[in-house]
């Protein structure tokens, strides 16, 4: 093992830099650079590439899989390892170019696009990154005698695959719209109104650092900056996490930074003394999304930790009308379908993610072409949220940034992580008391004493299934994101 | 020449990441995150060391010392590269890797031990720092053939050497302590006050930025931002320059903006076509002051300047005791002798340096021993300063950084600056006329057009003394550092 460690520390390095100059691209940087960071990141991403697939690794990782001294550590250690590297060798050099290039082009022009409500331009590049990606996952799926689309969504969920995907967002399907009208119907009749504008950036920073403190964030090993887009980057020892303040609304940007804080302290977490290794890394997508909807949806938007940072919130941004705790309450609760995903709440969320799930599949898969994308859209649209995006091609399928560079697979992550959310906190409410006692009582510690015993501290030790039943006793299962909604809106 | 420009390039696009690596060090890393920042960093350095002295390099070189097809340019970046190579290959990699231990060590305990003014403490350590430095000045002078000190020069200097030093320092020792007693002798009746605290950070900022526009920094490809030990960092394309505001006193910030801008204005300027192979990069150490002390003491500390900027500074920092312009060109200009280099103004300045390179150079040259050095920084102190330092370490031989981790051959570089930003402003005045006409003709861009041309643009494609010959006329000469020191101090 000792050569496969040093690789892979060195890997963890030369990470460590290529994170803080995506950081740095997306907070600091000047817009000139652009041109210069890109060709460096380009060097550094070449090299790692280069000798992860050396070709002595592929001997050393058949050495060690015969090595009968492994305990399970070590058996563990060298699975995420192989993984690693199956994932990175198995694609020729050519193909992973010409991804890049077509992903580049028709992200940078899906800008323009988008604004313009050109469909039929951004299909034109779209056919180009699909039928790479096509390629991308016959070569991962031979590789794994898997299917298409489960070989790409392996890179981002190991051990998922469409069975199981069908079956739980098939379980969602049965009852999510009836739940989505009957939460509407019974929010018709309340008052919610927007707080009252404007509100100083640098007041909500002070806001938003006070409640990353309440929840833990190490300020040690981490920040809070400002970004286009936000997002929970850096690398472990040093997190670096992002919002973006609108002067009109403090309520987005404060919720955002409980979303980063969750992905934050599960990477500010990890096992430290497995770091430098892919076994100390972060389980999965979904599992990181847990964490952030664990902090954002089972803590974030529970009454009781509005309840709890009120007097933080009034501190701060002061008394205005809609500052109430009873309005906040309910406007951090309401539930509405609307055309974009990434403003949508979490009831209506997963309508989002079940029909560019089953777009993106049945493409990956030859079962549809790009151009039925929008009626198939269209039509997921209508079914599950009772909403028509025909001729909307910008708020409906090319809302997204995803498929531009053929990052397919990762969609069901978002909904994966929100029901590991829930199944995680019905263990934490047998184990520990009702959530919204603990954080009237000020227990929250003894929550994430729990997460980071289950979860955290876990690394990459356990594939996701066996993660879960050594958490919560059971795989994964979508009843108690079901029960978790009917006590939130309905009861 | 192609392998080795793929190479150089490589090694331009993991500078960019180390440089950016450190910037992010010294002003935005939370403190925990010291030691996986410490680890990347060596990683990468290591490899770029493994690169450039990688076996087939020196038949690279080989090869194209050879090639009679190349131009003149084409010559100037290979000289360049073999010289690049000859400073990283020479050493065996055991002595580098004691050197990094010894001055870790060495800077890590002088940080404590200046405080308590314990130089038996620093001594020793000290000692296995030079003892490391001669063994490194050795194997550099047998490969060039000089003596050991000139080959550490040859790191900062290229093209420099002790003879010619002992020569211009020479020379500024038979009039500097003379004109230093004129000066303070004239400025004795002075009145000058501080302006009156406290000055917000924020505001302080702002009127940097202004001054910054106002010399031509280019914001698009570059930053200010906030660190302990003001620098200029960052790459070519995208320099990051720093300061630190102190609430009591504006004026030191402010000026050393000024100076940082200098060196930025270089590093924005070089030549964008080589900019990514060595003959593309600054000339040397003592070019790079040049252009930091023609932007302070030409021009930012020049009471033409001061008048241009007093607007500026009433709009930013109001109106208050001390801040009329008449004083702020007293303060900016006043002569004192005092204790420490850092704080020293341009007349004074030299002589801090020359006690120091006296003594490097005999420490180097096996003429002087660490136990030595106070007695030596004594005398010396009190020959060109008139002042004493006998037991007073802290404020003596203990109060620079750079020989705490062998930084020896560095001091000079300063002093070299200062004179060369003279011989170049005398030959402006020449061609474009009196700098302080030039000012306050709104004509500065006239003065950077010529910087461009004659300094920033040449990269290293000339030797130092080719440079200046070719934008003054002349080698480098001291008359004319002694000639601005008369007419701003004395005339
Ligand atoms: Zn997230
Ligand atoms: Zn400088």
């Amino acid at each position: 093992m000792l050569p496969l460690q040093g690789l892979f520390q060195r890997q963890h390095h030369f990470q460590h830099l290529l994170a803080m100059a995506h950081w740095d691209q997306a907070t600091m940087m000047p817009d000139h650079s652009a041109e210069a960071r890109a060709d460096a990141i380009a060097e550094l991403e070449t090299l790692c590439h280069q000798q992860l697939t050396a070709p002595q690794v592929e001997e050393w990782l058949n050495q060690a899989a015969q090595d009968s001294t492994l305990d399970a550590k070590q058996k563990a250690s060298l699975r995420e390892m192989q993984r690693q590297w199956r994932q990175a060798a198995v694609l020729p050099e050519q193909l992973v170019k010409a991804q890049s290039l077509a992903g580049a082009r028709c992200e940078h022009a899906w800008r323009e696009q988008r604004k313009a409500n050109d469909w039929q331009g951004f299909a034109a590049n779209l056919k180009e990154v699909v039928a790479l990606s096509r390629e991308e996952a016959q070569i991962r799926a031979a590789a794994t005698g898997s299917t298409p689309y489960d070989a790409l969504m392996e890179l981002y969920e190991p051990g998922m695959n469409c069975a199981r995907i069908d079956s739980l967002f098939g379980e969602l399907k049965t009852w999510l719209p009836g739940m989505i009208h009957d939460v509407v119907e019974k929010q018709r009749s309340l008052s919610i109104v927007q707080p009252q504008p404007p509100f100083a950036p640098a007041a909500q920073e002070q806001l938003g650092r006070a409640v990353m403190a309440l929840l833990g964030f190490d300020f040690h090993a981490g920040r809070l900056d400002i970004s286009a887009h936000p997002f929970c980057g850096g690398v472990p020892e040093d997190v670096r996490i992002t919002t973006r303040y609108s002067e009109q609304d403090f309520t987005q940007s404060l919720m955002g930074i409980v979303h980063e804080t969750g992905h934050a302290r599960y990477e500010q977490n990890l096992p430290g003394d497995w770091l430098k290794l892919p076994v100390g890394a972060a389980r999965s997508m979904g599992v990181h999304e847990s964490q952030s909807l664990f902090f954002e949806m089972q803590l974030g938007r529970h009454p009781a930790f509005l309840a709890r940072i009120h007097p933080l919130i009034s501190e701060h941004l002061g008394q205005r009308p809609g500052m109430d705790l009873a309005n906040l309450q309910r406007l951090y609760n309401q539930v509405e379908p609307g055309f974009i995903r990434v403003d949508a709440d979490e009831v209506t969320y997963p309508c989002h993610v079940i029909l560019r799930y089953e777009i993106e599949r049945d493409l990956m898969n030859g079962a549809l072409e790009v151009e039925h994308i929008p009626e198939r859209w269209d039509a997921a649209m209508q079914q599950y949220l009772g909403l028509s995006t025909a001729g909307n091609y910008r708020n409906g399928c090319m809302q997204d940034i995803h498929w531009t560079d053929g990052s397919f697979g990762y969609f069901p992550s978002y909904t994966l992580g929100a029901m590991i959310a829930a199944q995680l906190a019905a263990s934490v409410r047998t184990q520990l008391g009702d959530i919204g006692e603990l954080i009237t009582q000020d227990r929250l510690a003894e929550v994430f004493t729990w997460l980071r015993q289950h979860i955290w501290q876990q690394g990459s030790l356990l594939e996701t299934s066996e993660l879960l039943r050594q958490a919560t006793g059971e795989d994964l299962s979508a009843r108690f994101f079901r029960a978790h909604l009917q006590a939130r809106y309905l009861d």
